[in-house]
């Protein structure tokens, strides 16, 4: 299987048993979520931003207004560490120390650059659209030219990654099992409730496939 | 309401209708969570982790195993933002450009480092435990010092910091109100499921207080 290569800033040191660079592995990681968060250095110090964001092979689109200073700070070229992280439960252990939880988790380094043609930003805004809610690019309003003209859309490719997940029960040191303490894992859900209608929604619209899609694949 | 003072790190440019500097939303949204994810430079360049945390007063602490990079990278007084953000829901307006998310979140920065001496070792992993899951600290086998020994605790006053907050519906452009095309909210709910035993647990020890009470707060 395809791998990202291991270097200096993806390679993972601690819990390496833990540890993935199969590139499907992390777009199946990076494709269940919708919420990232970048860091970037502004004068030497770090910034983070939790932000929407879609993925197309390799690259990444983000998006914001051009007025927002951190879109402004990401346009030319700079290096960009992102995570993207699915808290899946608690692992409560006998002991303090060996308590953990389970996740899936991305961490990934790219250079941001803003995408110029309207074509391009169009197709970042589709990319991140579509990997919010699928289905929904193609049921809405699409961008006019003034709105995409105030809108700042950024592409990177991944130039590294890695990807941690922990699955399964606690690991206890072998004395402490004797111990009068419970054990085990506290699940964590996340899903989609039923669509809730605007207020000022037309009573003759029927509800958005692309939500009743959604809400089914959270509800099984 | 006590604030924490604007400056150019914390000010919010963009969407500043929806930000606020108050501690009491801010420390709320803290300790709502209990995964974050921290940000800080190394030569230069962005990195980012998720992990755990915990809030006293004004102050954060997260932990590590002393080997770990990032531990040895945040042991020595260097500064880090750090953002915690909960998604609450999808929000569909009738044209691509004005869907939006609602959310609570926080940045924060501050200047990490190692904090030394047992006493202060075990309180801050007190903090980190019992935000993660009240109750669960006097539950479990506290830590060895040999656990101590090897266990990094960093600390930071929390600088400065601001917190995002959308609740609601989509707004939209006015002539949008007359398209074809469904508007509304779809609601993301986060909780945990029921506790599931480890398989080694002895069938005599019953189901931790502190599990069954967090499930409880999450199922109404």
């Amino acid at each position: 299987m395809e791998q990202f290569e291991k270097n200096n800033k993806n390679k993972i040191v601690r819990g390496a048993k833990r540890a993935t660079y199969d590139k499907q592995q992390i777009f199946s990681i990076l494709d269940a979520g919708c919420i990232c968060h970048i860091s970037f250095v502004i004068n030497g110090e770090p910034f983070i931003i939790p932000t929407a964001y879609g993925r197309d092979g390799e690259f990444i689109y983000v998006h914001g207004s051009i007025k927002s200073r951190t879109m402004k700070a990401m346009t030319k070229g700079v290096p960009v560490c992102m995570a993207v992280t699915h808290l899946d439960g608690l692992v409560l252990a006998r002991s303090a120390f060996h308590h953990s939880a389970n996740y899936r988790s991305v961490i990934l380094f790219g250079t941001a650059k803003q995408v110029e043609s309207n074509t391009d930003k169009n197709h970042g805004l589709f990319v991140i659209t579509e990997n919010i809610l699928k289905g929904r690019w193609e049921e809405c309003r699409l961008p006019s030219q003034k709105e995409l003209d105030i809108t700042a859309v950024l592409k990177f490719k991944i130039e590294s990654a890695s990807a941690k997940i922990r699955t399964g029960g606690p690991v206890d040191e072998q004395d402490d099992y004797a111990l009068d303490v419970w054990a085990g894992e506290l699940p964590i859900i996340t899903k989609y409730a039923s669509p809730v209608a605007d207020e000022k929604l037309r009573a003759d619209i029927a509800v958005s496939n692309a939500a009743i899609l959604a809400w089914q694949n959270a509800n099984g």
